[in-house]
Formats: structure tokens, sequence, C-alpha cells
């Protein structure tokens, strides 16, 4: 590494060959994998990372480093051996050990897992819009910190498959509209898919596409020559107010005897093929062979570029104010809590609210007095209420605005705010509950990564009321709690909302959710802000022995409190139990659980969604009055009449249970 | 009725007020609703429904009518208040009994429910994919029955929300791939949405756009005029190679004090605004009053175009061959069963088949012999094995083609899905599991429509291997069984493959899956392909009273079955109960369940994948043999036993839970 070269001596397609070989020896090795895509785009990801990606491998999370996403997952090989080349603490054994079990280069790219890998992709369209977040982040912090602590690109490598997902257009839409010119996605367009040809199913009009939805647009119309794409990275730094798209246009699988054909796509290479290829590149058959020269040349490259980035960059935060040094670290850090203690909550003077309102007061409360935290609605600041007044609006313009426009675009919402979670935000989404559907695969990525993003959902149940079964949630609890890693809070009133943010800003990793009811409703005495945390508790206890336990969630609590007090006056006295926090209550201590739920005492679940959810705490179904079916149509009262969750329908199916 | 008019001589605009009045009248009687697109968007559906829109308001199934999906659900006001006028048989009492309970005018548009609705709406963009899913059920079924039976368009009527949505893109670059020239989009463009003005998130040049994905594009500047948007659907009609878009610029709650402004949206208007928009059309104030005169020429106008359409329909229904006819009855009619009977499945020498190339071979034996039966894959025909050898793929110049291409555009998918399935297809739909959460939304409006799709989804475990946890499934199948109305199936091999589409085949109502491994498994002696319909039984009997009992389905079936082996060998005997369809097995009587579970016998379950499936059979975790966390990528063997999955693992384990 010492060696000094003369950049134009240095022949650089030998080493996008070498990482040609390397990642097609890895696929090989595996007997797994997708060679077209290490073939076709290898010149892609060489002109970046040699000319353009501003990185140290000695220090992979750098700060200031521009991101890379390497969206079409697949390519995974690809990014690996690059990395390698590149210098960052991966090993040819790792490369030996590509898609095998415990390695540090899984089948595709994971987050966490691999230096140098930025976000974890596979699904596709996820990378692209997830570096849209990345890109607004980097736009925020710019605007903070000045740029010499943030100021760099987000680079996305992406193929055709992500650009047929509704999610790459959802958030090409909003980087086109958010003027994001610091974000630069090499589109690798082969023509080629899985099922073969592109053109049986995607016809796009790439350029007047991307111009409609106000990108800059280049085409490199000879995608083997990294020169070209080099150029084509330095032209598109230029733009300044719009986000840039390079089609390049290469040959999947280059060099293969099925070069430009689907058969290239994902499977390994036959054995005499691998050697044909390599006998084209002139280089000889040895698994994993790397030339130290290739290797010296690529990081002396690299190296002309990127010396002491770390250095100069601690040395500029020394420069920072105290206060912007302790911000930095937040960002930098892996403790994501959120300061909750100075919050003082105002109760309305009738004592009734809507949680989607104490909501928005705990939000205006925290956030805006939050450096850390940014987010948005799609569409339903309204309705959600998660608007942050004062905040101002995140735009070109106004980049330090707090509050984000996703449009109707749930999935791009989803995807963009684990892209602000992966530069170091604590970010917010809100939209219906019922429409988490939209967005779902966005935090199944969430999940995976253990990003620590809040989701905020209103219209909780089929408490919706007018709007009908298409608005009103039934199964999404559920799928929400069944999510690994997240952290499901569904408080009944103003102290569970409360409770619930305290509880999710105290959190050091993994997403949280919390749903809101539309409705206004009194803020309960018997429910209590700081027994959330634990999931779940008791609100109301007779003196003597309980006569049965009623355990609830939300909205209903109300109607079961009331139906509670209506059985008192028959002689039946009832527990209830608050369950604001399913997955935190299944958690506790056996000695809890039993305390809260004694095994002797008789026990029903009243909640207004799916019954799979109780089980767990009660086998028999007929002592769950839960709802499997969908909703209505109607005022939300005459709703829950008609499907039995008001109190009276309560207080007689209770009645009956208990006998 | 009988009247006679001169059309010349009716004022068309007072009947396009009269729905205007109408659907103000609805909302503020419900004190809910939408009235923005009702007063904005009135001149285009009455263009729409006056004169172009082929139905029979006395017949609203009339089989050959133009499909009218109304994609901006919140418009159903809008919707109801129309179809009221052009004589379906829906009373102004229907009207008054807007949103409320168990009324034929529910929030938003139900089909099932209201006279008229051809699809259920409310979630945005679905509207607007499923009509593409009509326009190619349309194509495919007016090559096979002739221009005399099945000949029409298929019109939406969208907002912007629609076209944020990524769904919509996706649908769009599809249809205009397919040049499905019958399709005509109204897209009311008022710049407005929920949060105000769009442009903070939405600036996509429409035209452009459209143009991009290859479409035909027509401007009205004017919205408020009906004939210049009557003029345009003319204009569209003369195209015959691509879908056309309508963009109507149009101006959201004409004519209130609000008009242009989000504030017209979502909320009733102000009684006094309702006043003073009647006043400025000429309207006295009185709700729900509708000139006897204003209907007789809406009527009549209506009747002008489109008298004696079924009676004309069923002379030319008569023309038919007998085989066609009974073809028709199958897409006009409710029972939509499968002929199963004749299929021969041909077992591979080594007894060893993937459930996947199980799959192909029946799909491959039925669907090419079935009419009803068309579909596709998202660029996963190859993985998923259910490209239909020798049926032609779906084209412009092939409609009869029944393998459609969807691309890497899973939501779509499954919006177009239920398009087909709406228009009488009994249609399948394929990607991998771990994706079908991209679909998911359009799966929730499968199944509050009851529609009779088929998702075929393998990859369907960690068992996936080699490519990591974002393609290995963990949450998925509790997911989709949680969805109401849906049919789960996760056979374990080729037996349980052929009962699970036998099973689904002889459905006559709502949707089913089958979750497919795919990996070369055995055909085992034990299982049943007559035996999945109760969706769980028995395989594996000892001789005396088993000493515990294990719970499987697909591939840890196999692993349960050689670890219950290994067990004997210790003089541990088990009984092995399959359930590959857990809801219906659920659905059995209390006799059947303690037949199968007696309750004396300790169980255990074991699948890979969420347990919360399983605690409604089995209340303690501890014999839950589940996964709740996220996989890992490596050979799937390697998997599965990372995660306690081989035989050698669950025998250790099941020995120690019976100890």
């Amino acid at each position: 590494m010492n060696q000094e070269y003369d950049i134009k001596e240095i022949n650089q397609d030998r080493i996008v060959d070498q990482i040609r070989c390397l990642g097609i020896d890895m696929i090989d090795e595996a007997h797994s994998g997708h060679p077209g895509i290490v073939l076709g785009a290898a010149p892609a990801i060489y002109a970046l990372f040699a000319h353009h990606l501003m990185f140290d491998p000695k220090n992979p999370d750098y700060f200031n480093r521009d991101r890379f996403v390497m969206s079409a997952g697949h390519g995974s090989a690809l990014l690996y051996s690059t990395l390698y080349m590149a210098g960052y603490p991966i090993t040819l054994d790792d490369l030996k050990a590509f898609r095998q079990i415990n390695s540090i280069t899984p089948g595709h790219p994971e987050y966490r897992v691999t230096p140098g890998v930025d976000c974890t992709t596979g699904p596709l369209g996820q990378g692209f819009a997830t570096a849209v977040g990345m890109a607004i982040a980097e736009a925020n912090l710019n605007k903070r910190f000045g740029s010499d602590i943030v100021n760099h690109y987000t680079y996305v490598l992406c193929g055709d498959g992500d650009l047929m997902e509704g999610i790459s257009y959802e958030a090409a839409s909003l980087a086109g509209t958010l003027k994001l010119n610091k974000l630069i996605v090499l589109y690798d367009s082969n023509k080629i898919c899985l099922d073969g040809e592109t053109n049986k199913s995607f016809n796009d009009n790439i350029s007047m596409r991307f111009i409609s939805q106000g990108w800059n647009v280049i085409t490199v119309e000879d995608g083997n020559s990294f020169e070209l794409i080099s150029k084509a990275i330095v032209e598109a730094k230029t733009c300044t107010d719009k986000p840039t798209i390079i089609e390049i246009k290469s040959t999947i699988g280059k060099y293969s005897k099925y070069e430009g054909t689907s058969k290239v796509h994902g499977s390994p290479l036959e054995k005499e093929d691998i050697t044909a290829i390599k006998e084209k590149m002139d280089v000889r058959d040895i698994p994993f062979q790397v030339s130290q020269n290739t290797l010296d040349e690529f990081r002396f490259i690299v190296n002309s570029r990127c010396q002491n980035l770390t250095e100069q960059f601690n040395k500029n935060v020394e420069k920072l104010s105290d206060e912007l040094k302790e911000e930095l670290e937040f960002f930098m850090g892996d403790n994501k809590k959120i300061d909750f203690k100075n919050y003082i909550y105002d109760a309305p003077e009738d004592n009734m609210e809507s949680p989607r309102d104490t909501s928005k007061k705990v939000l205006n409360g925290i956030v805006k007095n939050s450096p850390y935290m940014i987010g948005g609605a799609a569409d339903t600041f309204g309705p959600n209420k998660t608007y942050i007044e004062d905040a101002g609006d995140f735009s070109k313009e106004n980049p330090e605005g707090k509050n984000i426009f996703y449009g109707v675009r749930e999935h791009a919402m989803g995807a963009i705010t684990n892209g602000l979670s992966l530069h170091g935000f604590r970010p917010y989404a809100s939209t219906f509950l019922s429409f988490s559907d939209y967005l779902r695969p966005a935090m199944r990525m969430a999940a995976l990564m253990k990003l620590q993003n809040i989701y905020i959902f209103s219209h909780d149940s089929i408490s919706v009321g007018e709007d009908g079964p298409t608005h009103q949630p039934i199964e999404q609890l559920l799928g929400l709690r069944s999510l690994p890693n997240f952290d499901v809070f569904r408080p009944a009133d103003a102290n569970e909302v409360i409770g619930s943010y305290k509880a999710i800003f105290a959190k050091e990793k993994g997403p949280a959710v919390i749903t809101l009811s539309r409705n206004k409703l009194p803020i309960l005495e018997c429910t209590n802000a700081n027994e959330v945390e634990k999931g779940g508790y008791v609100v109301i206890d007779p003196e003597k022995k309980p006569d049965g336990i009623i355990i609830s969630s939300g909205e209903e609590l109300h109607q079961v409190i009331e139906a509670a007090k209506m059985l008192k006056t028959k002689g039946i006295e009832l527990r209830v139990v608050s369950i604001p926090n399913l997955g935190r209550f299944m958690d506790q201590t056996d000695e809890y659980f039993e305390e809260i739920l004694p095994v002797e005492v008789r026990k029903i679940v009243v909640e207004a969604s799916s019954s799979l959810s109780w089980n767990q705490i009660i086998y028999n179904e007929k002592y769950l009055i839960t709802l499997d079916k969908f909703g209505k149509s109607g005022p939300y009262k005459d709703v829950y009449k008609e499907f039995g969750f008001d109190s009276e329908s309560l207080a007689d199916k209770i009645e009956e249970l208990l006998k």
C-alpha cells in the first residue's frame, strides 16, 4: 500500500475484471447466487468506488461518508467483492463463505452484518426509496451542522426490477419534488429480468418517466466502460436542483455464453463457462486468486481521494459548539433515547380528549424541542394529528423543516423513514392503521435492521365508524404484534398515550408502533402512564376477590369499564386489566403475570380485533370477545353496538360468560 | 319515463347540479363524507353516465356493461346520487341512509352491497389497478366470445391520491405495455389533497408520465363542462392501441366558499354554505328534493343509448354454441368451482418432488383445460413454477394468452387479479411468500369482496436457504391466516398439494392461498390428498396409545416424521398430525378435534413460523417449536439446523418435552 502509482498507467479494466472474477467465484463456491449483475454491473460499481465514493475503509462508519445503497440486493457478490478489493475489513475467507450460515457475507446485503453495507436490501425497490430518506437526512444535517461535518452524496445501484416496483415511483416522485440533488442513482439497465426480456412487462420510457418526476437524466450507452460511467457521475454532481438517474446500458452476464439473457440472472454459471469468461478477460481460472498488484492499484486510487477523511472529520468536529457536538454524538451513536423528562401534559378542562389529540400534544411538546426527530404523514397530517406546529416543512428551501409531506405514498414513507433512521434520526411516520398494510414491506425492513422508527397509526379499530370496512382495521394489530422486534402500543386514553410515548422514547433498539383512536374519550382516573411500560396492569379491582377479570385495550377499555360498573350494580365485581402492550406484558415474569391474571379467576378478553393475538392468554375462544370479520360503515357507536362492543352488550355477554 | 324529449333542449347542467345537491345533502344528513369531489367531479361522472356508459339500470349485472370503477372511493356520495338519478334500484331513502349502519349506501363503495357498484374502493390506487384487470378480462373474453357478447369499455374515476400511490404507476406501466385501449381513466385533477395543495408533495408532469408509460393523454381545461369531458371521452374511444387518461382540471368543492381548498375535502359543509351553493346553482335549499323533470330528462338521455341492452345480449347469447353458452354461464354466475375430477397426477420415478413442482403439474393439468382460469407471476414464473406451457402469453396481439407477465409488481398483480375475478374469472397470482406483503392491501380487498382468487406463494419458510432473512417468511403465514375470509393451505408434499388444489377448486366463495416449499421432498406414503379439505388429519399413529402428538405442516412435517422414527428406536411412540390448513381444522367439530388431538395426550407443534398461529391449539408456548425471529442466509439444511428444525434437533427437543 506504500507503493506509488501513476493512475494513468493503471489498467483499470483489470481491476473491474478482478471484481468480476471474485464475484463469480463466490457464487460458484456457494452454488448459489446471481452472476448476471456481477458481470454486467462491475464497471458501474468500480467507477463509483474508485473515483467518486468518499469513504474510509478502515472506518466503515465514518459519519460523513457518501452513502451507497445496493438496491439490487441480489448483487451482493458484486458488492462484497468490491468492498474487499477497496480495503474494508473483509477477508478472502469471508468471500469464500458467501451465503454460508453465520458468515459476514450473507445472500443479500445485511446492515450490521457486513462492514460497508449501509442498508439491508433484497426486496426490490426498498433500497431506492430508503436512499431518498438518507438524502433527506443529509440535506437536513448539512444545514444544521455545516458542510465540514455533513456534506455527502447518496448513491444507489438499482436494476430494472427496482424500477418496476411502485415504491420506486413513489420515492422518485417525492425526491423530485424535494429537489434532492445529492441523490444519484446508477441504473443498471440491461432489459432482462428473472422471467426473460423486460419488454413483455416493462416498457417505460425511463428518461421521460424520470423527467416527468423532476429528475435529471443521463444515459451511458456503453455500460462496459467505467470511464463513461465515471464521467456521467461527474456530470450528475453538477446538477444543483434535481436528483439524477444515470441509465447505464449494460449487458447482463457480460462475457458469459448466456450474456444478455435471463439464464445468467439467478443461478451459478457452469464450470466451463467460468473458465471461458476468465479466458476472455485474460485471467487464469484459479478460484479466488487476486493479484496483489491489482489490489494495491485499486487501493491506491481510493486512497488518493479518500486519505485522512476520518482525521479531518474529527478535527472539524472539535470546532463545533458543545451543543452541536452533543447532538452529533446522537446521530453517530447507538443510544437513541429521546429525552422525555421535561414534558408537561396539559389536560383539557372537560377531561375529554381523543388519543390522537393527546399524541399531537406529546409530539408537539417533544419533537419541536428534539433535534433528533423528524417525520411526517402520508397525506394524513390532519386526521393523524402528527403535524408539528412552527417546526417548518422540509423542502429544498427549508431543509431544516421537520414536517415531511409524503403525499399519499405510505410505502415510500416507510422506506424513507428507514433511511432517516439509518442516518441517525429517530424518525416517525403516520397514517391510518388500516393503511399500515401499504407500508408493511418497509416495516419488515425496519424490523430486520432493528431501526428505531416510530409509527403512529390513528383510526385504530371499527370505531372509525362511517368510513366503513376498508378503513376499519381488524387484522392489522395482530400483524404488527407478530413482526419480530416490533413493540406495539395501543393506549386507551391520554394517560396511556403519554405512558406509551415515554416507553417508546426510552427504548434503545427496534421499531415501535402506537395506535390511536380517533374518538374523543374520557381521561380515566384508573389508568396510569407509568404502568404502560410493563405492558399490562390492573386498572380496576374490587375489594373482594373478583368474580372475573376482563382484559382490554384501547378504546374498548372504556366500554369494559362502563360494563363493569353496570355489572357491579348486579353484584358482579370485576377486575379490569388494561393491556396497552401485549408483547411487553407477555415478557413479564411469571410472578407478575400471576399477580395480574391469577390462574383461578375466570378471564375474558375484549378487543375489537383478531382473536389470534389473545390465545396466548386465553386458550378458550369462548372467552375472547374479539373480531375476526370485517366491520361496517355507520356512526361509530352504532358500529360498536352492531358487533357487540358497546357497554350494554358487553355487560350482558360478560354476565353470561361468568355464570 | 314515457315522455319524449329533444335532447338539445334539455338543460343538462341542471342535471349535474341535481347530482351535486343530492350528494351534499347526503353528506349533510350523515354528518360525514367528502363534499369536495361531489361538487368538483359531478360534470365528469354525468358526462360518462349520460353519454357514454353502456349499462342497464334495471339489470345492474348486465354482463356486457361498461365497467365503472370509482377509484376515488371517498366520492361515494357522488356515485350513489348518480346511480339513483340514472335509474338503478336505489331509493331516495337509501340516499338518506348514507353512511348509516346496514344501509346500501356505505361510506365507501362496496361490491355486492350497492347495485351498480362494480368494485369495492376506498384505499387509494386499488380501483385504478383493479380496472386494469377488468380491461384484461374484457380483451380476453372479447376474443373468445366475440364482440356481440363481450365488447365494452372499463372506465375509472380517480383523483390525485390514486395517482400518488405506487400501485397506480405499476398498473399503468403494465396497461401501457399491454396496450389496453378500452381502459379510459377520468382523472379528477384538482391539485388538492387532504393535507392541502398537492404541490408540496406531488409535482409529476402527468401528461409526460403517462406518455412515458405508453398511454394516450387528453387534457380537459374546464372540468366544469360536461360537454368538453364528453368530447374527450369520444376522442379517447378512437385510440386503438393505448389506454387513455383524461386529465380533467376541476375545482374541488366547486361553488363552496372553500372551493379550491382542502377544507372542503373530507368534512360536511356548513349549513349556510350549502344554502349559498344551491343559490349559486339556482336551486331552492330543500334537502333531497329532486325535480321529476330532471330525473326524467336524465333517464331519457340514458335510455336513448342504453335501451334493450339486456334483451339484445340475451338474443346474442342464444346464437352461441352450447359449449360457449356453458362457459359464459360460469363468467356470469356465482358458482366458481373448477372441475378437478379428471386430473391425473404423474408422480416422478424417484418419488421425490418439490411442492412447487407438483403445483406446476396441477396448474398445467387444470389451467390449460379450464376456460375459467388465467393468471401470472410477478417476474417469478421461474421460481414459482406457475407458467402454463402452450397456453400463450397475454398481449394485445394474443389476448387469449393465459400467462400474464406482471413484472416485478406484486401490488398491481394483486389488484389486477381482483379485476379478473370481478369479471368472472377464477384467477391466480404468484410470487414468493415473503413478498406477499407487497400485495397485502390488494389481498385485503379480495377478502372484503370475497373474490375467488388463488394465491400461489412459493419459498414458504426459512428453508428458502441462501437468499437469507429478507426472502424467508416468518410472520406471513400468520398474516394470511388472520385475513378474514381467507383459506390458507400449507401442504407438505405432492399428495397434499393435490389435495389443497382439490379443496380450493371446490370452493364456492372467497380467496385461497397455497404456500409451497422450493425444496425437493419425498412424496410421503402417510399423507392423503383426500384428507386435506378437513384441514388436519393423522399421518402416523402407533398401535399403542401415543406418548405424544406432534403437529406440523409443510416441509417441517418431513423433519417431524424423521424425528418420530428416531424416537421410536428409543421406545417413544408418537402420533404425527399434519395440518395443511389450520383455519379449516379449527372449524371441524369438537368430536373430530378430540379424535385427532385427544385432550389427555401431550401435544407439540412444529412449524418454522410465528407461534401466534398455534396458541389456539396449544396454550403453553413451551410446547410450540415455532419461530418468532428472522432467519439467516445459508444452505437450507444448515438454516433448519441453526434454528432447531432438523430432525435430530427436533428428536432431542421432543424427547425432552415429553419427559
